[in-house]
This record gives structure tokens, sequence and C-alpha cells, in this order.
């Protein structure tokens, strides 16, 4: 089925620098004779870029065909904390951490493509995940008429020992501990690490400690509560402890603040848009502190209709998310409609964080909808007449007795 | 306002045997000159209900009419578990413990009314709250003619001295730690307990640890892991540690557990049904580790249709609880969805327990439809074609590209 | 129960002109000593308003007190325009054309209250209807302090006669046909015409002819086919028979189309807020012509995730405005979304008007997504690879054969 | 791409007996050198079957291996009538004919292959359309590890030339109107006929009369009124002007009266599930009339929650039809949220069908919930306090309040 690939003049590849990108960008050349142009971003994986430019040269690449960009900024501007404006949550527990980065890469990859004349993109996801959907849909909306390379569904290469074969026969440097099969693949930004793959393969065993790769345990986390304050402007996270950060700058923070208070692991089985299950162990810690702040903030600012609503379309948000149709016109909807609840979500909240626990004990906002008036148990002056409840609840109930009415018949 | 009260001949009232409830109790055989029954009920908030008997004696009420039962295990299987089987959530964070007790309550009151030939039932319900909503609606959904008293909306009292006066001149004893006012209020059943009132107003300032009634807090938990399995059938818990128990046992169980590993404690500010917001405590370490253990054993047994489907009627659900339609139509067509979502989630899950943490580390069902074949890294062995992979892309990304083709035009 | 009215100094009425606003005017003088603001809005009703004044000066209203405005234009761009860009229809059936005039009657009320300084406003709408709710959820969230007068559900007369008797011992005229019981009572605006009451009580017996107000019967309609297109630009009706019209010269003209082809008339039994069922006749001749343009034009230049999402979230919609909710943040975020999808809502349809049918027959659109070359049964020159609609539904059934083996264990 | 066929020995074709599923017959006995086993169902297409029979044993299928069957009763019963009590409509008006019968010829053909031994089932739909996913997922879900052919998706003609050919040299006979392109491709069965294809590829170009199969138009229909009474239980039409009749009888009936009215044609464009759009003209003639008759019924009948509720999961519940997935988890909890609301949809409507209109003129049932008593403008009796609506509104208001108190801040 590896039908002859059609022409390819100059493709856009998004090379992490890493062992499987590089044999990638050879196998690109190799098979399309394609002049090859590699995008490499920091979305803050913790990885320095300087690396893959290097190795870039080093395998052929001409310098004015090396892009590399520091996407963290826009990344958390554009892309999390929108996403957050929603409280975002995939099937209850998954914070969305990869989905979100891959519309960015996309478009940064087909803006390439336009500037340097490209015709083709390619990428390194496998045939078997989300990310291809993710990064393909984002082409083709973007772009209609690209060529899409998925190396993985193409080439013939049965199982890992040929791939390091190809590399090795390739000059392609391959680290020792590459050697064998991994244990697990690792996926990391600014926001979250996930890992999936071979030791995690049996959901009824627990995942080992070692795929955790960026918070401690809760059970290795100190005995000691530390308290925070998160400031919020139009529903975006926008100081910590009273201190204006930028959102990347922000969310490292809070990341820092999880990790070393064991917040933010998740262990769970999740359904893949292709749809299999895949068990997966997902890190969020900074996420995971600011979406109970945002709760949190908007529990006192949203009016309940408002608040309402967005909790019933979020699942069908996540879900869009997730199956990669950032870009899709039912998403790019209900942002508008998320968005507009959020002009008023405005105020600080403060957390404890406690070994793997993020406890909200306060949240102020000059733009507060808590009224102690009107909820007291207390003589409330008026605000609020005790009689209207009858009327409330006997007009509420019309169609209930008139039900019970009928049954009784 | 307080029109004089229509005739009523006998009521039924719901009576805890507290301060509050002895009062209306007295007030009702004063303003309606009626025949009081009193419907005692142990929901598992802890308490004897032996003493309520004496007390309801010791106020006029004649053997025949002071009903007292257990119902514990009713409760949980045919109120909590429902429940927990649609992982029902209000506002993304309260487990609704409260809500749920009430209808249970409201049925309980109008069949004892029918029995005993009542012409009015009775809560003590305030009127600024939800509670008062969902009584009422049990009890017109069940008997659409029932004339109901709820004295806090009615009487002429005027804050709480006037109301122990009454109490005192009606020889209706009163603990020295009610006088003066009262720091917090507090409902609880064998889901949870909840505190709402004067020292929680400002959501600002952070609760006193003297408001948290059954769990201690993630701090004064011991440093140690509790590891536990939960076995499932059809959607609902039956066996701790491979024991099975009936549903009231183990939720008592599993609130033991929690209690002790400090799980289950919520701060909150939530939207009332009646309008405003109000701040409360809760706390449900039973339910918070069911729940965990409940979507855990979903996420291997159901499929991801049923379990997105699932999640996106899921808040409409909490809501219906919330504002306390249980009895209507369209909470019981939800339920049916569900009920028919559950029939193979069986299975059990292994859970950590440790300082307010409730973590999920493995899962397993004979009923799963997880299957590590499909998502293997390796070779597969033909279950999957990751060639499948390009049309399915190409095809959802149709509309996309026509899309795109029209923004360039 | 009727309270002592409390002090009012001044109140804005909703004042038609007609009888019933002309008792209410008096009752209101002589009850509450008030000084009476009357406010008469064209709405489209088809009524002349200087009579209106006339009688208000006659009734001893101030001529600055008289506040007289035409609408029409802000009531088909605001209201209208933007309802029928969600094709909103409530319970399958209803165009919404009361509900609709009310937040903008309620709207005018409170700028003219605040700019007269009044400290009160008062409406006609009897104590059983939803109008009641829409003008008064409309006061409190333009104004939250503002005093509300509900005469219908205040005033102690019992019945028409005693009405009548008041109209005449104060000087008010009242037409012979308006003596005797009312057999339906009638509302109408530029969208459409409703009536309920008397008559139409027995939902069982067929409406007669009489209560039709605006449109012949399909059966007296001409036997002859009438042919229009419709031009559309974001979503709204801007042309007919390609000459541009302001959107109440529009509807206008569509309303005259469908009256004389029979078109608009529905009998139904509907839901009503407060609670019981009431049974209707509504007419909306040029309301029906357009929801099914807007719908055609949309067929053609609508994404389909943006359809899809666009009827689901129809319902909640219709509710919202039906319910009276116009200015709640959950109408606004829906608005959002609704608007964010008719940015490309452009073109021409072509729809044949025939005895009480409204047949689409054509569409076309600059921003088309209809493309011949995708659909052909022809050769298509590659622009759809059939090969890739296997993968797609090898995907898409993945999870169906994963649940079709564990039924089969 | 077209792969090697996988050897196959037995094949379940779903066989019409027409000349596109006859050369389908011939060039699987050819291509796969496996014996055919052809399954011809009565779906109320208005076709003969036994010339099915004969044709299929003249092409050389043994008598064994035929397979006829009366489908009209399990299909009106299991399937269409469960699609109306949803009152299923996708994009706002398709009433989902073709879809729904899909699934039980899938489900027919897997039956047989078990029964005969078939290790394949073949379909003759394209593969551009709906019908293929339809058909597969139903075979998928119900059969995991069924082989399925395609033989659009798979076979080398070009062109309606090449098929004509291959028929010829092989015995098939080419009626004289097969010859040449085909204006438009057609299908049917007792709920609807469909229609697309070439002549109506324009959708700005009006659908030649030629087009409908089973209507009369509105404008040749006589002139008269024809009043009919259908009776419902448990929401499933029972009974014609007070005579039961069966499922399949009835909906003939009902066509028969929709035919000679000139009801239930509409043209539309859609948006098929494979990502384009297509233009189609159906005719839904009995459809229709139960459509309009089923709201009736509900209209008296089913509580506002229940109804409301309905009609919010219906867009959803019909794309799913639309999209083939009848046998998924989340189309039958859909259908057992519907079926709960269904028990008491019980009584009589009655309709006056007219020149394409169905209009409603009467409903009753013993199951009503329309209370003349509760809606009478006239006294009532004390059934309705219309003081209960105060509260009723200053509750639904008090966030609205709350809301608008901030905006002046």
């Amino acid at each position: 089925m590896t039908a002859a690939p059609k022409a390819v003049k100059k493709v856009v590849l998004a090379y992490s620098g890493g062992l499987d990108t590089s044999i990638i960008l050879k196998w690109l050349q190799e098979t399309y004779n394609a002049e090859v142009v590699t995008f490499t971003a920091d979305l803050g994986q913790g990885e320095e870029l300087e690396p893959a430019r290097n190795k870039a040269l080093m395998l052929g690449i001409k310098p004015e065909n090396i892009f590399i960009e520091d996407l963290r900024e826009e990344f958390v501007r554009d892309y999390v904390f929108p996403m957050f404006r929603a409280n975002a949550v995939y099937e209850g527990i998954y914070l969305l951490g990869t989905s979100i980065a891959r519309p960015l890469i996309s478009k940064k990859q087909i803006e390439i493509a336009k500037k340097v004349g490209a015709d083709a993109v390619c990428h390194g996801a496998t045939g078997k995940g989300n990310d291809q959907v993710r990064f393909e849909l984002g082409y083709y909306a973007l772009q209609p008429g690209i060529k899409i390379i998925a190396p993985w569904r193409e080439w013939a290469f049965k199982g890992r020992e040929e791939l390091l074969k190809f590399a090795r026969d390739h000059q392609i440097p391959v680290a020792k501990d590459k050697e064998g099969e991994a244990p697990f693949s690792v996926d990391a930004n600014l926001l979250h690490s996930s890992s999936e793959g071979k030791v995690l393969e049996d959901p009824a065993v627990k995942a080992p400690e070692l795929v955790y790769q960026r918070t401690i345990s809760p059970m290795a986390a100190p005995d000691k509560v530390t308290t925070i304050k998160i400031g919020f402007e139009k529903g975006d996270a926008v100081s910590l402890d009273g201190k204006k950060l930028s959102p990347a700058t922000l969310l490292k923070a809070l990341n820092d603040l999880g990790r070393d208070n064991g917040i933010g692991r998740i262990d769970l089985v999740e359904n893949r848009f292709v749809g299999m299950k895949s068990r997966g162990v997902y890190e969020t810690p900074g996420g995971t502190i600011l979406l109970a702040a945002h709760r949190a903030i908007e529990s006192i600012t949203l009016d309940r209709g408002a608040a309402h609503l967005k909790d019933e379309i979020m699942p069908r948000y996540a879900e869009l998310i997730y199956n990669g149709f950032w870009f899709a016109p039912e998403r790019e909807m209900l942002q508008a409609l998320i968005d507009k609840s959020q002009e008023h979500v405005e105020g600080e909240v403060t957390l404890e964080l406690y070994k793997g626990n993020v406890i909200t004990v306060g949240r102020e906002s000059p733009k507060s909808l808590y009224s102690p008036t009107l909820v007291t148990f207390e003589d409330d002056k008026g605000a609020y007449d005790q009689k209207d409840a009858q009327g409330f609840i006997k007009l509420n109930a019309l169609r209930l007795r008139t039900l019970g009415s009928r049954k009784r018949k």
C-alpha cells in the first residue's frame, strides 16, 4: 500500500533534534529527494534549541532552511489560557497538555511553508495516536492544498532495530540509552509532560516512579503548606503573590510550585480519537493549580446561568481540542461563547499547596457577585423576601403537581 | 403577609429531635392547633434516634404518631449510588451530599401522611436556601394536593433570641452551647457533612478548622499510604478489598478511610437555585474516593461514545438534583440513559489514599475494552492498520479544507 | 395578601391606548396617587399611535409625560434578526413572536424611567402568562432597584364586569364590542399575531377562522405560485427580489407575501414558563418565510460543525427567549456563538410561495461551501479519493468492533 | 492502491436485482472467485421481489443461496417508529428516510452470514456517500471480524461506459433507459424516496418535476381538505380514523394520503458524514404527517421538562442515525431516554391535509396534562394563585439584579 511518493520539492519538518526526527530528516531526503526545512520550537519542553540547529546542519540542512523559534509566550497566551478559560478537562481528568500544543506547531509549519515556498509538511507522530490527527487537521485547515508526509505511516521499517540501523547507516548519532526498546515515550511542553508506552501497557499495574518527569510524588513532597495568591483579569492569570507576570513566566512559576509540592500527576486510561483506549501518565503541575484557581475566581464573579452553560458545553469543547479541531469553526464559536463570559472574571484567589493537594482557601474580587447581605442567616434588611420563595416553589412545582395528578388517575 | 393559616388537621413533621425542629413542633401545635406526627430518619447523620423519640413524647406527641426509620441502606442504594453512576458533580466540585438526601425524606413524609391520613407536611428548612425547594418539590410531585407548612417563611420570630425565648416558654430544653449566635449551621448524612453560615460568610477568609465535622485535615493525616481495592458491578460499588459489602456498609467504610486520610474536604462558593451565591464547606470523604474509583472503572469498561455522552449530560443531571427535581420526568429520563450505560461497568480499581490524595494506580475488569494489542508501539500483528489513519484524517479534514479554500478566495 | 402598596412617586406605564391599559392608568393614579408617564411604542402591531396620545391626554396625563416611539426598525434589526440567526423555534413550532418584543419594551420603559426620574414601571400582563415574567426580568436586569407594579396580580377586581364598571365610572370609553366576554385575547407586532383564550380553550376543537388576524387561510389563498428571492448578508435578510430593504421594510414585505399566500399559521399547545400548558394560535407570515430562507442560505454557506452546534444549542436559546432571559448573560453568550457563525452567511435564496407552502427551490452564494466537483458521481479529477473512505470507516468502527468482541465473550 | 483481494470464500451481497448489484454479483464471482449469497429485502421500496430471485438464479446463484425477506413490519416497528418517538430531523429538515433503513439491512446480512457460514459481506454503496458508512458500521458492530467488500471503492471501472460494457460482456440485461448517463439516482423504502445526482447538482437550479417519485406536487393536488385522525399509544401511531392498523400498514396508508395531497417533498443541501455537501430531493409523505401528529400528541401529554430535554438531545440523536451509529451505545442510551418519556404519549390528533399542508386542528388524550382550569382567564377557583408569580419572578430575577448592580458600579 506504500504508494510511490508523489514528487515533493521542499518539505517543512517539525524537527526536535532528537533521534526519531533526525531519522525522518534523512529518510525524507532519501525517499523524496526533497529539500528539507527544519522547524524547531521552544514550547517549554525544557530542552536547549541550539543543539537542534547544530544537528540539522550536520545532517546537511542549509542554514537558511533552519527555523528555530521561542513560542512559549504565544503558546500560553493564545492557546493554554483560552483553553483554561473554559475549565477544559477531557474525560473528567486530562488537562489536554499535548493536544493544545499541536495546533500552534501546525500553524508555524504552514507559515514557514508559505515563506519558503515549500509544497509539503512533515511530522513525526505515529499512525496509532491522536497527534497525527491534530497536526494534519491543522495543516489542512490552514493550507488546504498542502502535501502531508507522515513517515510512520509510510515507511517500511519493521520495528526499532531497523530504525536504529538506518540511523547508524546515515551517521545519525544514537545515544547509548536509545539502544534497545524504550520503556515509554514522552511528550513535553510548558503545560505538561506525558508518558505512554511499554511499561504502562497494563492498566492494572501501577506506573513506576521513573516515568514521572517533572514532579516529585506527594509522598516525597515536603510536609509544609505553601500559600500562594493568583490574580486574574478577564479570566486569565496575570499575577502571582501580587506580582504581575507574563503568561509563560507565570505558568513556569506555577510549574515549579506544583513540582515541589507533588501536584498534578494523573494516571489514566483515555479514549483516543482513532478509536482505541490507551493508558498514559500525565503531569500538569502548574495547570492543575491554575484550574483550581480559575474555578475559584469564577465562583464569585460568574453568574449562575453563565457558569452552568459553560459547564455544559465544556466536554464538547475539550473533545474538540483533544480530537484536533482547534481551527474548526465550532471550536471558534464555543470560544466566542466562553470569552464572552470572562469579561468580569477578575480578582485574587488564595490557595494552599500541600503534598499533592491544591486547597482553595479564599477568593476576592472587585467584581464579586457574592453578597453577604443576601445570604446571611441574620436580618438582611429586606434584600431578600423569604415570602418570595413560596411563589417560586409553587410555580416550579406546578407541572410536577399536574403530573402527579395524572399518575393518581 | 403572614396570612391566617388555613385549617390543618394533621401534619407530618420532619423531626430531628434538635432544638429548631422542636420549636417548630410546638409552633405547629400552637399556630395550627393540629395533630403533629413526627418523622425521624437515620440517614447516617451519626446521631442516635431514640432521644428524638423521647423528646417527641415529652413534647406531647402520641406514641402512634412517632415514626422513626433507619433509611441508610435505601438512601445509599436508591439515591447515592444511582447519582454516582452519573459522576454527578455540581459546579465542578460539589458532590451533592445534601441535595440527594432531601427527596428520600420527602417521599417518606408523604408515605406517612397517606398512612396516617395527614393533610399537611412540614420541614425545618429556611426561606433562603435550596432545601425548602427540594423538600417541597418532592412533596408536590408525590402528593399534588398536600398542604405544606414552612415555618421559617411563616412565623413572626425576629432573630434567634425570640426563637430561644419561645423555646424556654414552652419547656423545650436549650443546650448551653445553643445560646448566642451559632457560628455555622450543619447538615449531615452518610454521604457528607455541610457547614454554612456566619464564620464562613466572607469567602476571602479561610474556613476555621472547627467547622470540619468528619474529616481530619490532610496536614493532620498520617504520613503513610493506604492502598485499597474497590469492586464494581453494573456501575455500583459492591466490595472493598475483595469483601462484598452492602451499600451503606461500604460507604461507611469508605468514609472512615477518607476521614483518616484527610480526604474529601471542599471549600466553595456555589450558586443556589433561589438566586444568590453562598459559601459552604463540605466533607464527602467516602464519596470522593467513590467518584475517583467509578471514573477509573468506567475508563476501561465504557465505550468512548457512551462516556462522552454521559459527560455532556452530567452537568444538567447534577443541576436537576441540586435544584430538587429528583422526581421530575427529565431526571428519570437522564437516569434511564445513565443506567443503560452501566451494564458492563464492573471490575476492580486500586487506589492509594494519602494525606488528602486519592490516587488511581490500577484498574482491571473481565469486561475491559482496553486492548494492549491495539495500542502497542510494537508489532500488533494487523489488529490496527496504520494506513487507515490517512483516510480517517483526510475525510475528517475535508470540510476544513473546503473552509480553508473559501478563506483564501 | 394585597399588601398596602409602597409609596410610588412616578411610574412609567406601557400604554397601548386600549381599554385595559387605560383602566390600569386610572387605577395607578387612584391606588398609588402617582404621577403616570405613558409609553406607547410602534412595534408594527398595525395601530395608529396618535389616538393613544389623545387618550392619555384625555385621561389626565401631562403632555411631557407622554412618550411615543416608532421602534419598528430597532425591533427587527436588534431583536428579530439576531434571533433568526439562530433559527430559533420553541417546542419545535413557535417562532417566538411575542417573546422577542417584550425585552425591547422593558428596555425603553427603563430608559424613560431614568430620564424622567420615575421610581416605578408598570405593565398590563396578567398573572398567569409568560409576559409578566419577560417584562419584569427585563426591568430588574436593567434597573435592579426599580419598583414594579403588576396591576393584574394586585387589584381586587373580580372578573371582567367589575373592570368595565371601573372604566365607566372613570369616563374611560368602552367600545360596544368590548362588552361581554372577549372570545380571545390578542398580541401583535411586526413579527406576528397571537391569539389565546376562551374560544381556544379546548385543544381538541379546531380554532375558528375568526381568530386569525393577519393571514388568509391556505384554502382561501390564490391558486398560483409566487416566486421570490431573498438576499442575505452576515445571516440577516437584506434584499427582496434584488432590492435592498431596511429590516422592518423587508419584514413588512414578507408579511404581505405571507398573508396573501396563506403562510405562517400555527395552532399549538405550548408549555408556559409559569408551569401550565396553554393553547394558542399564532400567525407569523413573514417570519415563516424568513426561517425557511435562512436555513437554505446556511445550508450552502455554513460548515457542518458550525451548523450542528447551532442546531444543538438552539432549543436552549429559544427557551431562554421564551422564558424572558434576553438580558441574561447566558443568552448573550449563546448570541456570541451564533453571531460568530454568521460571518459568511450571505447569498440569495429562491422560494416559491403557494397556498401555505414555502418551497425552497434554489440557493446560491459567493461564499458557497458546496462543491459540485467533490460530490459528483462523475470523474472528480482527484478532488476526493474514495479509498480514503475505507480508513475513515474502519477507524470510526474500531470502538464498535471492540464492543462487539466483548459481547461475543 | 487496489490491493490484491484477500481470499474470500462466501459473501453475502445486498442484492436489489437491479443492474448495479447484478454487475457487483458478477464482479464478486470473478474477482474473488467466491460463492455469492444474495439477500433481497422488501422494505417497501415498491418493487416486486420475485424478479430478483429469477435474476439471481440466471446469474448462477444457487437456490439455497438466495434469501428474500419481507421486512416492512420490522422496519417500521423497530426502526422508523423508535426514531419518530424522538421527532428526529437532520439539519432541521431531513426525516432520515434512507439512514434508518441501512442498519436493518446490515443486521440481516450479518444474520445470514452467520447462518450460511459466510466470511464476507458486500454492499453496493458508492465511496462518496453516507450509505457505505452506515452499512459498514452496522456490519462491524454486529460481527467485528467480518470481511467487507465495497466494490465501488475497489474496482477499476472508469465511468459508466465501462460498467455497462462489463454487464454486456457477462450477459447481464441492460434496460434501454440505463444506457447513457443517469440523470439522478434513487433510493426508496416505506418511509421515503430520495433522489440525488446529475440534474440536481446545481443547488441554485430548481429540481425538475421528473425527479419526484412518490408524491404529486402541492400545485397538482386536489383543491379539497382531507381530515384524518391518528391515534397513538406509548408514542407510536396505532390507528387511523379510529381503525387499528399494523405499523407498516399505517405508514403505507399515510403515504397514500400524503402522496395524494402533495405532502412531504423537500429539496435541500445537506452535510454528509464523509465531509462534503450534497443536494438531494426527498419525499416522505407519510413521515411528514406522522411527525406533525406526534408533536401534537406530545404537546398535551408530555411534561415541559421532558419535552425540552427531548428537543435538546434530538439533533445529536438524528446525527447519530444519519452517520450510521444506530448500533452504537450512545444511540441506545439516547433511545432509553426517549422511550422513557413516551409512556403516557397516547391519544388522538386531528389533522387537515391540503395541498402540501399538514394542519393540526385538534388533539385529545386520556393522559392529557392540559388543564383548562389552570389556564383560563376566568375565575379558576384557586387552582393557580396569581400572587405566586411575583415570588417566582423575583427569585428568577435575583441573579440578574445582582449582575445589574455590578454593571452600575
